[in-house]
C-alpha cells in the first residue's frame, strides 16, 4: 500500500484511517438450521434446532438472535454491559424491531443503523469511529436477519409457496454481534471461551472505513438483488482504493455481503471495466454460508445476518489466525422496501467497507 | 454546572462532553400546508401549496422535503455538496426509504440512522461525533416524516376517515435538514442567504450529547405515544443530569420532541418523582407546531420531521439571537412497527439529547 497517503484520520472522498486501530476483542454468531447445514456450518457458535428459537413469532425468534449473539459476545471477552458504552443495531424489519425487541434487556444506549444488508459494516464503521474518537471505551455492533420474517416483509408469505428465480437469494437466518474496544487487552484471561483472541489479546483491529454512496443503476428486480447491490459494491471498492492509494493485491480477501453468484459476476464485470481485477481474491459471504446446489439456495444467501454471521465465524477466525493478514470486508445492501417495490421504484444499493487487519 | 466534571470526551454512562464544539453553520426547515398554518408557519423556509409537493405518491412526496431541505441548508451554508463527507439521515418509514430516494442524487456517502422520531437527536448526535473525532469537517444531518405516509405505514388508509383518540398525535408533514461544521467561520459571505449566523459566522454549537437507551414501560397504545416515549424522556434527562452534574436551571429550554400534551404530563410527573423539576422551562415540538384548539391536531404534532423542522425554524433562531444561552435537545422515538403492533408487543421509548449552545 502506498506510504504517500496522509495519515490523517479523515481522506480522500469517504475514508477514514484510523491513527490508532479498533480492536475487535470478541464476537459471536447464532445461525438457523438450514445456515447450519451449510458449508461454514461447523463454525458457527450456536445453531437453532428450528427457525422459531422458542419463539412464537419470527419477529420474536430473530429478536432473540440478536439477544443472544450480544449475550454470547460478551461472555467470550469477558465483558459487562455495564462496561459497553454503546450499541450500534439494526436488521432488515421495518422500523428495525428485531432490535428493539431484542437488545433492550441490556439497557445500553442504542445508536439504530439501517443500510439494508450494508448494516452491519455501517455499524462496525460507527462502532470503530466512536471509538478512535474518544467517544467510548467498548462498543458493541450487532445485525440480524431471518428468512420468514424478511420474506414475509419484503416478498411473498411463506405459504404462498411461490417459485423463486435462480437470481433470487436466500435470506440467512442469524445474527453476528461483536465486541470492539479501544484496548487490545480487554480479554478476560481464564475466560473459557476466551473471545476470538486466545490468551486474552485481540488479534484482529479495525484499520479504516471506506463510507458508500447510494448507487442506482435504475434496475427493479428484487429477486435479483445482486444485480441491483453490484454497482454500489464497485463503486465503494474503486472510492477505496483511491482514497487509501491502495490496489487489490494489499488485501488477501476482498469480502463482498451478499452479492451472490449473478451480483458477483456483474461486479468483477465492473471493476474490470474501471481497471481492476479482485477475481483472484473476492469472496462473497452470500456464496460461501450455503452450498446451492444441495440446498436449494439459487444465488447465494443474503440479509443483514449473512454478512455479520461469516464475519464472525469463518472471515475473522482467518484473520487472528493469520492465513489472512489484511481483508476488505464490504457488506451490500438493496435499499427497497415492499412500497417502493410496489410503487414502482428502481432498487438503488450501498456498500461499506471495513479494513480488517491480523495482528501478530 | 459544576466545574467537577472531567473535560474528557466519554463521561458517565451514556454523555459524550465535546471538547471541541461542533458548529451548526446552517440549517433549513420545509413543511406541509398545514404546518405552515400553525403557530410556527412564518418561521419555516418553505410551505407546500399540497401536501404532494409534485409527486405522485407521498412517499415521493417525502423524498422530496429530505432532498429539498438537503439543498437549501447546503445553500444557506455556501457549502457544496462535494464539500460534506458524510450525511447522517433517516425517516419514519420501512426500510427508510424516504432517504433512499430523497438524498441519493448529492451522491455523498451515508451513514443511514433509525430511531423513530428521536432519528434528528440520533443524526445530530453521530454526525456532532464525526466531526468531534476528526473523521469530517462538514456533514449533513436530515429527518424527515410526512403524515399521509406515516399514517398508512402505520396506522389506517387515509381513505377510511378512522377517528382519533385525543392522546393521538398528527404526523408532521417536513424536513429539517442541518450542516455541521469542525469550523465557525464555514458560512459564505454575502451568500444572499448566508445562513442561521449572519456575517459569516455560526452562532449556534453542539457542546455535548446523551444517547438514550430503550424503555419499556409496557404500554400498547399506539394511539398515546406520548405516554409511551415519556419514560424514555425521562430517563435519558435524569442520566443526562447524573452524567453531567447539571440541574434544570442550567439550561433555558429543555426540548422534547413529539411528547404532545399527555406525554409532557407524563414526564413532567415522572421527573418530579426523581426529584426534578422542568416544568417552567419544558417545551415540547409538537405542542409548539400546531395549534390543538384550531388545527384539530388532538395532543400535538410528532414524527421524525416535527423536532427537526423544530429545531430548525424555531428553536435555533431562539439560540442564534442569544435569546436562549443553552437548550437540551431531545427529540423521542416510539420503537414500534404495523407488525409489532399487530402481534401485540409493547410500544417501547428512546430519547437522545443534544447540547446546543448560543455563540456570542
Amino acid at each position: 500500500m502506498s506510504q504517500e497517503v496522509q495519515q490523517g484520520q479523515h481522506m480522500g472522498r469517504a475514508s477514514i484511517r484510523l491513527e490508532k486501530p479498533v480492536y475487535i476483542i470478541s464476537s459471536a454468531s447464532i445461525v438457523g438450521t438450514k445456515e447450519g447445514e451449510g458449508p461454514l456450518g461447523l463454525l458457527f457458535d450456536m445453531i437453532g434446532s428450528d427457525d422459531m428459537f422458542g419463539c412464537n413469532t419470527w419477529e420474536e425468534a430473530e429478536s432473540s438472535l440478536q439477544k443472544d449473539a450480544v449475550y454470547l459476545a460478551l461472555e467470550k471477552a469477558g465483558v459487562d454491559k455495564n462496561q459497553v458504552s454503546y450499541i450500534f443495531a439494526g436488521d432488515l424489519l421495518g422500523q428495525s424491531i428485531a432490535t428493539s425487541f431484542g437488545i433492550s434487556t441490556y439497557e445500553i444506549p442504542l445508536l439504530g443503523v439501517y443500510g439494508a444488508c450494508s448494516t452491519c459494516g455501517e455499524s462496525l464503521t460507527l462502532g470503530a469511529m466512536s471509538i478512535a474518537g474518544g467517544f467510548a471505551e467498548k462498543v458493541v455492533c450487532v445485525t440480524s436477519s431471518h428468512f420468514a420474517s424478511a420474506e414475509k416483509e419484503f416478498r411473498f408469505p411463506l405459504e404462498y409457496g411461490n417459485q423463486r428465480p435462480l437470481s433470487a437469494t436466500w435470506t440467512v437466518t442469524g445474527s453476528g454481534a461483536f465486541v470492539l474496544s479501544s484496548e487490545r487487552d480487554g480479554i478476560a484471561e481464564g475466560c473459557p471461551a476466551s473471545g476470538n483472541g486466545a490468551y486474552g489479546r485481540a488479534r484482529a483491529r479495525i484499520m479504516g472505513m471506506t463510507v458508500g454512496k447510494i448507487v442506482d443503476f435504475g434496475l427493479k428486480d428484487s429477486m435479483n438483488m445482486g444485480a441491483c447491490m453490484a454497482p454500489a459494491a464497485a463503486d465503494t471498492l474503486v472510492q477505496h482504493f483511491m482514497d487509501w492509494g491502495s490496489q487489490p493485491s494489499d488485501y488477501d480477501k476482498i469480502v463482498t455481503g451478499d452479492l451472490g453468484t449473478v451480483g458477483q459476476r456483474v461486479l468483477l464485470d465492473l471493476l474490470k471495466e474501471k481497471g481492476y481485477d479482485v477475481s483472484d481474491r473476492h469472496m462473497d459471504c452470500g456464496i460461501e454460508i450455503f452450498d446451492a446446489d444441495t440446498q436449494d439456495t439459487h444465488a447465494g444467501g443474503s440479509g443483514c445476518g449473512c454478512s455479520a454471521v461469516t464475519l464472525s465465524a469463518y472471515i475473522l477466525k482467518q484473520v487472528e489466525e493469520g492465513n489472512w493478514k489484511r481483508v476488505l470486508f464490504m457488506p451490500t445492501g438493496a435499499l427497497l422496501s415492499k412500497t417502493s417495490f410496489n410503487e414502482g421504484q428502481s432498487v438503488p444499493g450501498i456498500a461499506h467497507a471495513v479494513v480488517i487487519e491480523h495482528i501478530a
